[in-house]
C-alpha cells in the first residue's frame, strides 16, 4: 500500500454507482462531490449516458484516469467493481456499500473477497459500510452526509458513521474546522492505525481525533500511535468502556471488544489522550491545535470575582495542575499594583470595578514570574469590564507570551462579541472555568505524553531453551496446566525462586533438604490438587531428619483425599522468610486485541478485595516496569508505610520486566500467576506458580 | 423574625440612600425597581427632593409606611439607617452597603452593631455586602446587577455576587427562568437555612439552588434541608472543596472553611444534591422542576445511531442508572415492529432510516414496560429524520406517561427548532448523550433523598454521670488527654470492652488477673508515654503467677526510659482474641461548623495507607450507622470475604451509634478513638482508647 495523500487528495474521482435517483446514496455523493472539489469528477454507471450534468461512462475501463473510486453499487458487485479498479490501476478505493461482516456469514464472506482483491492489487481500501471520507484541502466530499466540513487542522476517523453525522452537524454550528475525515466502516483493510500513520506524516494535520469501538492489532497500534503522539496529539473516544457499552458495541459492531483494562493500557502505552465526550474530544483538539504546551504545571489564576475564584481553585485542586506560588518580587509588583482590599496571591483578584486594562496588567504580571506556566482569566460581568476590551487584551499578551492563557467570560449575550475575538486569536474561552481548567490540563497531559522516554524493553539473557523444554510438559496434561514443578521456568528468566526441587522419592526429597540451610516447606505436586492446603497436603517448617516420612504422609493424604489423583512428586523448598517481604502477584495473559499482558498487585485483599492492580501490555520498558508500582493504591506498603522495611523495587521491577520478555518470548503462554512473588528489602522470590499453556502454538 | 415572604413581596420599598448620580449603587437599584416592580418606590435621601422622576423623603420617618428597605448608605451610617427602619415597623431590609466584616476589626464592629439592632427590632435582614434580592412574581429587582432575571420556579441564593451577576447574564441566554434570587453577602442575620426553609414553604418554588462557601450552624442547615428536601430539591455548589479552593475561600470571604470531609458528610446528611459546576447546577434544577421521578433505576435508549448508543450506554455503566432489561413481551412487540437488522435488545436500535414515527412507536413500546423507570432519545442527524416532528412525538409521548424522557437530538442547527418545541413541553435536551445519562441520574438521586426513612437517632440507655465523671479525670491532666485509664468511659456508655483494669499496685495487678480467665495482657499507663509498645511498656499472654513481677518490670523499665513521667498505673486487661475478628477503628471528632462527628474505618493500613474511612454528622440513626459500614471499601472483609467469618455488622452498627450519642452528649469530648474496636463473629470489643477533653466544657 502506498502513503494515503492520495486518498484524500485525488485529481480525479469515480463514483462507480452514481445514478441521479432522488433520495439515493449515489446521487447523494455525486452531489456533494460537485460541490466544492478541486478535481474532476466521473459517474460511472452501464445505465446512464449522463448524471447530474456530467457525462457518465460504462466502466472504469472506458473513463478517463481516476486515483480514486468510490464504490456504491449493490454489495453483490462490489468485489467485481473493486477488481476493475485495481485492474485499471486505481490504488485508492472507498467502498460505501453496506452488508458485509456487519451482516452475518455471507457478507463476512463477501468481505474475505474483498479483501483478497484489494491485497492482490495493493490497493488502499476504505469501508465496507463506509459514510465516506472528506477532506477539506481539496474540498473533496466522498461522504452521502448532509454537511460538509469546514476547513482546519483538525483530522477526525470514526468507527460510526452516524457519530460523523452528528458530530459534523454540531461542529458547523460551532464553527469547528476539519483537515481529513474517513468513516472507516467494517476496517476491511485500511483501520484507526493506518489513518494515524497517515495524519502523522501530514503537515496541515495538528491533531487527530476519533471515535473507535475496538482496535484491531493493538501492538501496531500502539508502536505507531507512540510515535506519532510525539510530535501530532491523538484524542480518541474508546467507548464500550462498561460491561453494558461493551455489550452493546459488540452487538452493534459485531466485533469482540477487548478487555477494558487492556483498551486502558494500550491507550496510555500509545500515548493516546482518551476523553469520554465530545465535548470533552474538541475542547481537547481545540486548545491542543491553537496553544502552545505549559513548561509547567503551575497556573495562575486573575479574576474580578471571588466565588467563581474559588470555583476555578477547585477545578485546578482536582486536576494535574497547581495554583502558581508566586515570587516575592510578583508579589511586590501586584501589592504597588492592585487596590488594597485585592489579592496579590494567587488566584489574583483584580476587583469587581477592575476595568479590562487591570487584567492586562495582573495577566502580563503572573506571566514575567518564571513559576508560571499557565494563565486562566476568569472574568464576571461589571458595570466597568468590557469584555471586548478584555478579548482584545487578551489577544495581545497571548502573542507576547510563549504560554498557554485560557479565558472563562462567565456570561451569556454580553460575552459574545469577545467571545469572537478569542475564537479568531486561537485563544480558548469557556463560560465554566473548570471547562478552562480541564482544557490546560489537555496541554499539561499532551506535553507529559510527548516527552516521553520510549526507551526500549530490556533484552535480559535468559535461557529460553530450558524454558522450552519445561513449557513442554504441559503437553502431557490433559489441561495444559503447570503449578509449582514448573518453578524452572522462572529460574531460566532469571527471576529468583527457593533454593529445592520437585522429586518423585522419599530418599530424594531427603538429600534435597540436605543441601538445604534449615527446616524445609514440603508441598505435595498433582495437576489434580488444586487447594493443596484443604487437603493437609503443606508441610511447612519440616526438619530434615522428617523429610523421609513427611513425603510419604503426603502422598498417603493425597491418595486418601482423591485416589485417581496423578502425582506428580513433592516439592522440597527452602523455608521463604514471608515476614521480611510483601506478598505480590504478577500475573501474565493474553487480550485478544493487545497480545500479552503484565499484571501487578499485592496479593492477599489487595487483589481480591479491593481490586488493586495494575496491568500493562508487554514487552515493557524500565519506566514502564516502574510506573506499574506506582499505579497501585497500596504502593507505599513497599515503600515502607507503616514501620515496614522498603521493599527492593528494583527487584520487582526487574522481575516485571523479565516476565513481560518471557510473555513475549512464548505466546504459548495464555496465563500465568506468580503468587505470591514476596518482596524483600533484599530482593524478590517467586514463592508460587501456576500456568495454562497451549501447547499448539509452543 | 417573621417568615420571609414579605422580603420578597412587598407592596412598598424604600431606597435609603437613593440618588440619581451616575454610575452609583443608588441610581442603579432605583432604576431596576422601577422598571417591572408591581408595588410602590420610596427614594430616601435628605439632600434630595425628587429622584429619578420620584419623589424623595428626608427619612423613613417622613415617608408613607414601607415593608421592605433597601440601604445603600456609606458605611458609617448604615447601622443608623438601619435602626431608623426598626422604628418605623420595617421588617425586612437589605443592606448593600459593603464595609462590614469583610474589611477587618472596625468592620466587624460595625457588623456586630448591625446585628444588634436587627435582634432588637426581629428584622430580617440580607447582608451587608450585598448585591441585592430579585422575586419575578412582583417584578421586584433590589440588586445593582445589570440583568433582570426572566419567570420560572427555580429560586436560588449565593454568597458571592459576581457569581450571580454572570449565571444571570447566562440563565437569560438559555431562556432560564428564577422565582426568588437573594445575594446573601456576610450573612449577618439570614443566611442560607433561612432561605432553604422560606422556599421550602414557597410554592412557586419547585427547586432551590444556591452556590456557597461555607454554611454555619451546621445542625440547623441539617435538619432544616432534610426536612425541606422531602418536597422541594435542593442543589448547591459548595465550593473551596480541595485543600487550595478552601484556602481561596478563607482568603475571599474571611471564614473559616471547615473541613471538606464534614461538608460533604453534612450536605449529603441534609439531603443536598450536590454539584460542582453551573452546567450541573441548571441541567440539575431544569430535570428537576420538569420531571417526574422515576420509579427505578432501568433506563430503556432509543436511537437511530450504534455509536452514539454505545457512548449513551457507558455513561449508563458510569451512573447510578443501568440499561433496562425488557420483557419477553417486549422484546416480541420490538421484533414485530423493527426492520430485522435493528437491534431489539436495549439500546434500542431504530436503524439510520428510521423517520420521525419509528421513534414513536419504540419510545412507547419501552414505557409499557413495568421494568422501565426512563427514557433517553438519542438521535443522530439523517437523511429521513425530521427532528421537529420528533420532538412533536416526545412531547405528545411525554404527555401520556408518568416517566420521565430525556433527549439528545446530536447535531448543531438542525436541532434548534426541535429543541425549542422541547423546551417548551418541558423535555431536556442535550448535544452530548452523557449529559442526559446524568440528568436522569439526578433525577433518581433526588428520589432517593426524597424518600428517605429519617429514623431518629436511638436514645440508648447509658449511665451519663459515670461518663461525666471519667471525663473530668481529664482535668488533672496538663494536655487534657485521656487513655486506656478511660476505657469505663465506655462501657458506661455500653460498648463492650475486655475485663479488666487499671490497677497501681503488683498486688492489685495480681488480684485482677485472679478473676480473669487465662493469661492476661498488661500494659503500662501514663499520660506522658505514648508509644508504649516501642518503650516495651506492653506485655502480651501474662500468665497469673507472672503477674506480680511483670507489673513491677513495666513500672522499671517506663522509669528508666523517662525518668519523669507520671505513671498513672498498669492496665490488666483479658487476651482479646483478636485472630476472631477483624480490627476496625471508630473516631469522635468536632467540626466548627458541623459539630460533632463519628468516624469509622478499618484498622492498620486501611486507615493509614488507603485512607478508607467514613465519616457522619452526629447524631447519627441506624440507617445512617448501617450506611457508614458500606460507605468503606473494605467493607467485604466485614461481610466474610476471602473465607473470613463475617462480623457481627449489628454490633458494629450499635456502637457506632452508642458513640454518637457520647459525642452528642459531652461536647466536651473534642477528640476520640477507639483503635482497634475488634469486630467479631459474635460482638465487638473495643481494646484501646485515647481521647482529649476541652475541661471547660464539662
Amino acid at each position: 500500500m502506498g502513503a494515503l495523500s492520495d486518498l484524500f487528495g485525488p485529481e480525479r474521482v469515480a463514483v462507480v454507482g452514481a445514478t441521479d435517483r432522488e433520495g439515493s446514496v449515489g446521487r447523494a455523493i455525486l452531489t456533494n462531490l460537485q460541490a466544492d472539489f478541486d478535481g474532476g469528477v466521473v459517474p460511472i454507471n452501464p445505465n446512464r449516458d449522463a448524471v447530474l450534468g456530467l457525462d457518465c461512462y460504462e466502466s472504469l475501463a472506458d473513463a478517463p484516469p481516476v486515483d480514486l473510486a468510490v464504490v456504491v453499487v449493490p454489495p453483490g458487485i462490489v468485489v467485481d467493481a473493486v477488481r476493475e479498479a485495481g485492474e485499471e490501476g486505481v490504488d485508492d478505493v472507498v467502498v460505501i456499500t453496506a452488508g458485509f461482516s456487519e451482516t452475518g456469514s455471507e457478507g463476512a464472506a463477501r468481505e474475505r473477497e474483498l479483501i483478497e482483491v484489494a491485497e492482490e492489487y495493493d490497493m488502499n481500501l476504505v469501508g465496507p459500510n463506509s459514510i465516506g471520507i472528506m477532506s477539506t484541502t481539496s474540498g473533496l466530499n466522498a461522504t452521502f452526509g448532509p454537511e460538509n466540513a469546514l476547513e482546519g487542522s483538525i483530522s477526525f476517523m470514526s468507527q460510526s458513521g452516524a457519530f460523523i453525522t452528528a458530530v459534523l452537524d454540531w461542529a458547523n454550528d460551532q464553527d469547528l474546522g476539519f483537515k481529513d475525515i474517513v468513516s472507516l466502516g467494517n476496517e476491511a483493510v485500511l483501520d484507526e492505525t493506518d489513518f494515524i500513520r497517515e495524519w502523522g506524516d501530514d503537515p496541515e494535520t495538528d491533531v487527530i481525533i476519533g471515535y473507535l469501538e475496538g482496535i484491531d492489532h493493538g501492538r501496531e497500534f500502539i508502536d505507531t500511535a507512540r510515535e506519532v503522539s510525539e510530535d501530532t496529539p491523538i484524542v480518541l473516544v474508546k467507548s464500550g468502556r462498561t460491561e453494558a457499552g461493551a455489550q452493546a458495541a459488540s452487538s452493534h459492531t459485531g466485533t469482540i471488544a477487548g478487555s477494558e483494562q487492556a483498551y486502558e493500557a494500550g491507550l496510555d502505552q500509545a500515548g493516546v489522550l482518551r476523553v469520554n465526550t465530545v465535548e470533552e474530544m474538541f475542547d481537547y483538539a481545540q486548545m491542543l491545535s491553537g496553544q502552545p504546551v505549559p513548561e509547567r504545571d503551575d497556573v495562575a489564576v486573575i479574576t474580578n470575582a471571588g466565588g467563581p475564584g474559588v470555583m476555578t481553585t477547585d477545578a485546578i485542586g482536582d486536576s494535574r495542575l497547581g495554583l502558581a506560588d508566586f515570587s516575592n518580587e510578583t508579589l511586590e509588583t501586584y501589592g504597588e499594583m492592585l487596590p488594597d482590599e485585592g489579592n496579590i496571591y494567587n488566584p489574583v483578584d483584580v476587583l469587581g470595578d477592575a476595568p479590562a486594562e487591570r487584567f492586562r496588567e495582573a495577566l502580563e504580571i503572573s506571566l514575567e514570574d518564571d513559576g508560571v506556566g499557565a494563565a486562566i482569566i476568569v472574568a464576571a460581568p461589571t458595570a466597568v469590564l468590557d469584555f471586548e476590551e478584555l478579548a482584545d487584551i487578551v489577544a495581545d499578551v497571548r502573542d507576547e507570551y510563549d504560554a498557554p492563557i485560557v479565558t472563562a467570560l462567565m456570561g451569556g449575550e454580553s460575552t459574545e462579541e469577545a467571545a469572537e475575538v478569542l475564537e479568531d486569536s486561537g485563544v480558548p474561552n469557556y463560560f465554566d472555568p473548570a471547562r478552562a481548567v480541564r482544557s490546560v490540563g489537555a496541554l499539561s497531559e499532551y506535553r507529559d505524553v510527548s516527552r516521553r522516554d520510549h526507551e526500549a524493553p530490556a533484552d535480559f539473557d535468559v535461557d529460553r531453551e530450558r524454558a522450552r523444554e519445561i513449557l513442554e510438559r504441559a503437553e502431557d496434561r490433559d489441561d495444559n496446566r503447570l503449578g509449582v514443578e514448573a518453578m524452572e521456568l522462572l529460574d531460566a528468566y532469571g527471576v529468583p525462586t527457593p533454593e529445592g526441587d520437585v522429586v518423585d522419592s522419599p530418599k530424594a526429597a531427603e538429600s534435597v533438604a540436605e543441601g538445604i540451610d534449615g527446616p524445609v516447606v514440603m508441598k505435595i505436586v498433582s495437576p489434580d490438587i488444586l487447594h493443596k492446603s484443604d487437603i493437609g497436603g503443606v508441610k511447612v517448617g519440616v526438619e530434615t531428619e522428617d523429610v523421609y516420612d513427611a513425603y510419604e504422609d503426603l502422598v498417603t493424604r493425597a491418595h486418601n483425599y482423591q485416589p485417581d489423583a496423578s502425582i506428580t512428586g513433592v516439592q522440597v523448598q527452602e523455608m521463604a522468610d514471608l515476614d521480611a517481604g510483601t506478598e505480590t502477584i504478577v500475573g501474565l495473559n493474553r487480550d485478544p486485541q493487545f497480545g500479552p499482558m503484565v499484571l501487578f498487585g499485592l496479593g492477599g485483599i489487595f487483589v481480591e478485595v479491593l481490586e488493586d492492580t495494575t496491568v500493562k501490555i508487554a514487552p515493557i520498558s524500565e519506566p514502564e516496569a516502574t510506573e506499574m508500582i506506582d499505579d497501585i493504591q497500596a504502593a507505599p506498603l513497599l515503600r515502607g508505610a507503616r514501620g515496614r522495611t522498603p521493599a527492593d523495587l528494583d527487584a520487582v521491577v526487574e522481575t516485571l520486566q523479565r516476565l513481560s520478555q518471557l510473555a513475549t518470548d512464548f505466546p504459548a503462554i495464555l496465563e500465568l500467576d506468580v503468587n505470591p512473588l514476596v518482596a524483600g528489602p533484599d530482593g524478590v522470590q517467586a514463592i508460587d506458580l501456576r500456568l495454562t499453556v497451549d501447547t499448539e502454538e509452543l
